[in-house]
């Protein structure tokens, strides 16, 4: 009996830790969300980038095209969003949902305002969890 | 030293498993995959629906578009895709990556062929396993 209760108390225990660190896990990323809209609209592009995983393994796919690696990401940046294209960015409609300890996706709607069009659409980001924090590995824009 | 070998196999154990359950996975998640393309070709709706996940919570993202629910998403393929719309259905250079033991994500182009305009594009398939096996949670379509 005593036996039982102690197993039930320790499920408890860990089911409750897992929730609590699902819940830090969407803190910690809604935080990341909004530290890339208030760098962007700083026009610090490094610092939007910081959250992309740093690495060749980046997977970005934006409307029909795929492409790979960080780098190629900032550059892209860098040539699309010049001058007065650069726009004021908000996110709306966030949903995190945390798929594993070091693992969760986000779905959204980005908006672009101040530019010569009006740009916007929704996201897909799959997050890791890295020593560091939490990373961008994949962004799905359309 | 008897102990530190001990250990070293059992660590050499967990990792290999962890491997093999990864492979098996991607090899899950491949046949899915090849089922639904397999259904759609046949003009199976149901079977190719069949892999997503039955569920109010089925999110899919179709261009600037944001939907939810497995109806929502059933209602939509019969509305866009009757007649000569369906046409032959393609996937091609996919990427499956592993999250976690019942988590992963898939990338990927897909392609319709022998329809009035040609279809195609990038995909972001987001799959739980589920007591049923891999699912999709998730679409991002563009």
């Amino acid at each position: 009996m005593q036996k039982a209760a102690i197993g039930s108390l320790a499920i408890l225990v860990l089911v409750s830790s897992g929730a609590a660190g699902n819940s830090q896990a969407v803190q910690d990323i809604q935080k990341v969300l909004a530290d890339q809209v208030a760098a962007w609209n700083a026009k610090n592009l490094e610092g939007f980038m910081a959250y992309y995983w740093k690495s060749d393994g980046l997977t970005f796919h934006s409307g029909p095209n795929r492409l790979r690696g960080w780098q190629t990401m900032l550059d892209r940046y860098k040539k699309n969003y010049a001058g007065d294209k650069w726009g004021v960015l908000s996110f709306s409609d966030l949903e995190v949902n945390v798929l594993a300890p070091d693992a969760a996706y986000v779905l959204g709607r980005w908006k672009l305002d101040g530019t010569a069009q009006p740009l916007g659409g929704v996201f897909t980001l799959i997050f890791r969890k890295f020593p560091k924090g939490w990373r961008i590995i994949h962004d799905h824009t359309s």
